[in-house]
C-alpha cells in the first residue's frame, strides 16, 4: 500500500513545503520579517491570495519582534487563537498569551452594556500594560472596539494583527484599523481568520526563537 | 467615526453573512446536512473554492449526526482544533472532544518508534471504542496513520473528517482516506486546515443543537 511509504519527518515536510511557497511568490516585495510571515501563512492555508492580500504597516514587523523580546502579554480573542500559538516559543521569550473571552468580568460587561463578549474582553486586556500585541483572526467587532480603544488612548498596542474573516463587518474592521497608523498586520477583503492571525504570530516567534513544527 | 456605528449583534452578522454566501453557491448539489456543512467552511475562510474542493462519501453526514447523537468521543490532531469546537453544543450532546498529540503515552510512542507524534496519538485515540469521530485539518501524517488502522481493522469510526492542508503529502492522505469507503468528509487539493476541520464539526453540531456563533 502506497501510504506506508509516506514522509514522517515533519522537518523535511515543512522544509520541502516552504520551497514550494518560495518558488511560487515574489519575494522581492516584502523584507525579510514580512516574506516570513506571507510564507507562513500561505502554508496554513494554502491560499495564494495571501501574498496579495497581506499588509504590513512599514514597522509592523520590528514592533512585533521588538514586543515578543521584551516578554509582552499577546491577548487573542478565541481559545481557538489561544490553543494555536507556540507554547514553547512562548516560555522561551516569556511571554503570555491570554484571552478574556470568557473571563467572568467581560461576560458581566457584555451583558450589562449590552455589546458582545469580544468587545468586553478588547476592554479588560487594554487594561494590562503588558498587554502589547492583540491577534485577532475572528471577531470583526473585537477589532473595532480595539480601534476605539487606540483612538481614545486607552491602549497603545506594539502590534496588532488584525485579520478576521467574514462577510459583514470584517472587511471595514481591518481598514479601520490600518487608518490608525499603529504598528499593524491585516488582510485586505473578506479573508483571514483564527488560522491566519495564529500563523502570523508563530512566523514573529520561530523569527526569535528556532522550533520545529508542531504536527507533520 | 463610522465605527461606532458597526453592528454588534453576532446573531445578526452570521445571519446576513450566510444570507451572503447561500446566494453565492449552488445549494441544488447538496444534501441540507451538507449544505449546512459548505456553508460554514465558506463562512470561515471566506473561501468559495470549498464549494468545489469539499467531498462527502453518500453516508458522512448521517453516519456523523448519528455518532454526535450518541454522545461519541471527537478525536482532533491538534489542541487548537480542540479549542475550536463549541463546547456548549459538546456538553448539550454529552460528547467528549479529545486530543493524544500531548498525551505522555504518544510522546513516548513517538520517541520509541521514530514516528510523529501525531500519529502515535492516532493509535492512542484508536484504543478507545467510544471515540467515533476523527477530525483531521492539520497533520498528513496523523490521516495516513488513521487510514493505516482502518485498513488494519482497528478502528472503525462513524466519521473521518480528513482535511489536512499542505503542499507535502495532505492532498495523498485525503485521497487514501477517501477510497477505504469509510463515512468521511474530505477537501481535494493542498487546502483545508484546522479552521475548516473544526467548522465542519461545528456545522454537524449546530444541526443537532440550536447554538448562536461564538464570537462576532
Amino acid at each position: 500500500m502506497e501510504y506506508v511509504n509516506y514522509i514522517k519527518d515533519p522537518e523535511a515536510i515543512e522544509k520541502k513545503s516552504f520551497e514550494i511557497i518560495r518558488s511560487r511568490i515574489d519575494a522581492r516585495r516584502f523584507s525579510d520579517g514580512e516574506l516570513a510571515v506571507v510564507q507562513r501563512v500561505i502554508h496554513a492555508t494554502a491560499d495564494f491570495d495571501y501574498e496579495e492580500i497581506l499588509e504590513f504597516s512599514p514597522d509592523a514587523v520590528e514592533k512585533g519582534l521588538a514586543a515578543l523580546k521584551a516578554g509582552c502579554g499577546i491577548v487573542t480573542d478565541t481559545r481557538m487563537a489561544q490553543a494555536g500559538i507556540n507554547r514553547r516559543a512562548l516560555e522561551a521569550l516569556g511571554c503570555r498569551i491570554l484571552c478574556y473571552v470568557d473571563d467572568p468580568e467581560a461576560v458581566a460587561i457584555a451583558r450589562e452594556r449590552g455589546i458582545t463578549r469580544s468587545m468586553a474582553a478588547m476592554e479588560l486586556a487594554s487594561k494590562d500594560p503588558k498587554n502589547l500585541i492583540f491577534a485577532i483572526g475572528n471577531a470583526p467587532t473585537a477589532l473595532f472596539k480595539l480601534a476605539e480603544l487606540i483612538q481614545e488612548g486607552k491602549v497603545r498596542p506594539s502590534l496588532v494583527v488584525g485579520v478576521p474573516v467574514g462577510f459583514v463587518g470584517a472587511a471595514e474592521s481591518k481598514e479601520t484599523l490600518f487608518r490608525l497608523r499603529v504598528p499593524s498586520i491585516i488582510t485586505r477583503g473578506r479573508k483571514g481568520g483564527t488560522t491566519v492571525a495564529v500563523s502570523i504570530v508563530n512566523a514573529l516567534l520561530y523569527a526569535l526563537v528556532k522550533e520545529g513544527p508542531c504536527g507533520g
